[in-house]
């Protein structure tokens, strides 16, 4: 968390400076439509302070973020007629912006998109996943 | 949250009683590489206790949760030369397994993956994305 850049675009929709279709605004918290959206609905959460990434986000924004998505998708359930929610997060690679920000995406059914559908990989052998299940573990140390 | 389902993939991950590449593993959730990774080192990251979707899991559960990914993330640059990460739920709708399960992706830009290359679409007018932020707003109730 650092002090807003005068340039960060979500920073300037929190303060209002810049409009956005506004969906939720908490002390914690504020949505506002994507304006090129998945589904028409498609909300992004960003936290009220400039944080970049999930590395920086304090703890205590956690829950109320996610708290916040969950509301969201309880929300197009009502007003949209969804039938479930892609919740998401890109950190520093296709990040557009760089403020965290969680896209919430209303699904149903029906609406011809696979929800992961990126080409999926294998491992080559037990050996290959072992690695690195075992780097992964390392590297989060003692405490994993 | 519910009592484990017996047939519940991830339960019997959690438990032990089916093998998995596993991660993390800490009082409140457990992560194991998903097999068939979108890249590899891509883990899911599951609470213990049976919960289906976002809108089950308890608030306490939250912070754990994202705390999880953001150390899963961290550890993905330490091992595996990430620069970015991607950090994602299905709820319902092309959810594979009922158990909530949050994928960490390992990112570089040289990839070759767009984060978010889903054919986005663009509201009519500012009338037609004004009436879904009232909907979502109104949905949300007073408290939005």
């Amino acid at each position: 968390m650092s002090t807003a850049p005068v340039d960060c675009l979500f920073c300037a929709i929190v303060a209002g400076t810049v409009p956005a279709w506004q969906v939720m605004d908490t002390p914690e918290v504020v949505g506002f439509l994507d304006r090129r959206p998945v589904f028409k609905g498609h909300t992004l959460l960003v936290p009220r302070p400039h944080v970049e990434t999930i590395h920086d986000l304090p703890h205590a924004l956690m829950q109320p973020l996610l708290a916040g998505a969950e509301r969201v998708a309880t929300a197009m359930k009502a007003a949209l007629g969804a039938q479930g929610s892609f919740v998401a997060m890109n950190n520093v690679v296709s990040q557009s912006v760089p403020h965290l920000h969680l896209h919430v995406v209303p699904r149903t059914k029906s609406d011809g998109l696979r929800g992961f559908f990126w080409p999926r990989t294998t491992y080559h052998d037990d050996a290959d996943a072992a690695w690195h299940a075992g780097a992964l573990r390392d590297a989060l140390g003692a405490g994993g």
